[in-house]
């Protein structure tokens, strides 16, 4: 039998821990706070993050990453993008070295500009081939309502994905493997930012033929990235791709989506932090993403026109304006 | 200054009607009720099928085909799929001989297999650089809002698809030209059936990570068939396939949508018909591209699934569980 460590206990960790469980696993969860961790134990819930969902018996919750690691086949690694690299230095010594080590992170990290896989191969001294990413259509709260969903499990080697998968193969989660790493994070990087664009079309009042497009030209442009990146661009066709995008761009759960949504109502963005208390990944990720895209001489309209929302506090309105304006030409350009 | 005939004053023959005339062209809109096209004339507006939008001066209608072909520049078809065969017999005599056919239907002939474009090249005795095609996520009613949509204008004949593209840039629609007739074609036609599935799976109680998964899978095989076919499989990445399908499958405002939330709550095709007083182009097409599928030895189990729904009577929740209960395997396959 697989025993899993989950490190982040937010509600993406806790619903893959339950999923995990779902499949044979036994599972260790590890958080933070002394509190949470208790009261998951006590009443095998996670009333701060996902308290619709009951918890598998095979879940035990600590704070100590020591133990959550020992003798674990696999390590699954939910966390804020931006805190990894300092989380791993701390947990260096107690990661295991032989097993396969899952990334649920999206995001570029500032300054370096790295995907998460590759902040793991560095700051946790874990080789190219032990690193997986699972990326899909997983809004954690259907999830944990056990609907059906499909996932990509993707690893520079075949075999670690097809492990990974098999762990996590659930009656509700199908994993379908993949050995687009880079493809595969791209995608669910840059799908935080389109969101946000669907979101502030939703805002301004335009309907499904507006956020379609959006969708579809964000797809393009994301396209576009990875493929400079040396990724597959029909790995932006599948679940960790489109699939990703669609429901973070459509779906009322979104938080990208919804704080796009204010920000279309012409809120700036200090006043939807100030009302909905939390800020969304795709206002911290579309400068990284941006920067990436420069760096590799990709022209990206909807992220430019997203970083200048964002952070120069330039009109949704006039962003639309621009982007219907460009000169007319063939689709594939 | 462009005359464009358009053929068929449905919603979306009329909706295209007004983009060409904002877009600066004079507008014939033939139609076959003499009532309905002395209402449009007199009241500037399509009551029974597009009552929300002022009609532009630029449009006259007619029932005489002959006077809405006389000296146009561009025909545009928008007509039922399955009629325009017939159709094409009675007005060959009086469409002109060099200007571009743009067809705006979306489907596949039943017993042919042919593609309607195809259709206008044999029964209209139309050169196929001559025959255009327009498809993407434009359904009919936000476009009469004039909220900004993009399409994809499709010709084997570049210079074509840029005379169309430029007769129908009006200020909220912008065309991108193409030259994969194919593709363009396959994506309308599939992506109704698709819409029945998300649809199904609705009506089912799933949310979107189940829906955006079928839109995924359902692209996949989309893009499977289209290759078959001779398409360039980067085609359903654009506008006429992923854009369009996620407008059709996410829309309330989308028949096949609607039709297929009905079939998942239990409803027969005949009931919903009894009770919706219309039917869905998914239920028609099904067969014919089911029918291409099995001709060119493409698996389509999507497809399969939503036939075995509409024409066996199979309840979607069987199909959905087949479906989850597939062998798993890598995703580009």
């Amino acid at each position: 039998m697989t025993t899993a460590a989950v490190f982040g206990s937010g509600s993406w960790g806790t619903a893959f821990a339950a999923i995990l469980a779902d499949a044979g696993c036994t599972v260790r969860l590890q958080g933070r706070r002394q509190e949470l961790v208790d009261r998951i134990n006590r009443d095998r819930v996670n009333a701060d993050y996902l308290p619709e969902l009951s918890l598998p018996d095979g879940i035990r919750a600590t704070t100590d990453p020591a133990e959550a690691a020992d003798g674990a086949d696999l390590v699954v690694l939910a966390i804020p993008s931006q805190t990894l690299r300092d989380n791993l230095a701390t947990w260096a010594d107690v990661l295991p070295g032989d097993a396969p080590v899952v990334s649920l992170m999206k995001g570029i990290e500032l300054g370096t500009g790295l995907r998460m896989s590759e902040v793991i191969s560095e700051a946790g001294h874990v080789e190219p081939d032990r690193v997986a990413v699972v990326s899909g259509p997983n809004l954690a709260r259907e999830i944990a309502a056990k609907q059906p969903a499909a996932s990509v499990v993707a690893c520079a080697d075949i075999g670690t994905a097809e492990v990974v998968a098999q762990a996590c193969a659930a009656p509700y989660f199908r994993p379908y493997t993949q050995t687009d790493v880079v493809g595969t994070e791209i995608g669910g990087a840059v799908k935080n930012v389109v969101a946000l664009a669907a979101g502030m079309a939703e805002g301004l009042g335009f309907g499904d033929n507006t956020k379609s497009t959006i969708i579809t030209r964000g797809l393009a442009e994301t396209a576009r990235l990875s493929e400079a990146l040396g990724a597959d661009p029909a790995t932006l066709m599948g679940l960790a791709g489109v699939g990703d995008l669609i429901a973070t761009c459509m779906s009322p759960l979104s938080r990208n989506h919804s704080f796009g949504l204010n920000l279309g109502r012409g809120m700036s963005v200090a006043e939807v932090v100030a009302v909905t208390k939390q800020t969304a990944e795709g206002v911290k990720s579309c400068h990284s993403v941006l920067e990436l895209a420069l760096r590799n001489e990709v022209d990206m309209p909807l992220a430019t026109g997203v970083t200048a929302v964002v952070e120069q506090g330039v009109h949704p309105r006039q962003v639309a304006e621009a982007l219907m304006g460009r000169p007319r030409k063939h689709e594939r350009q």
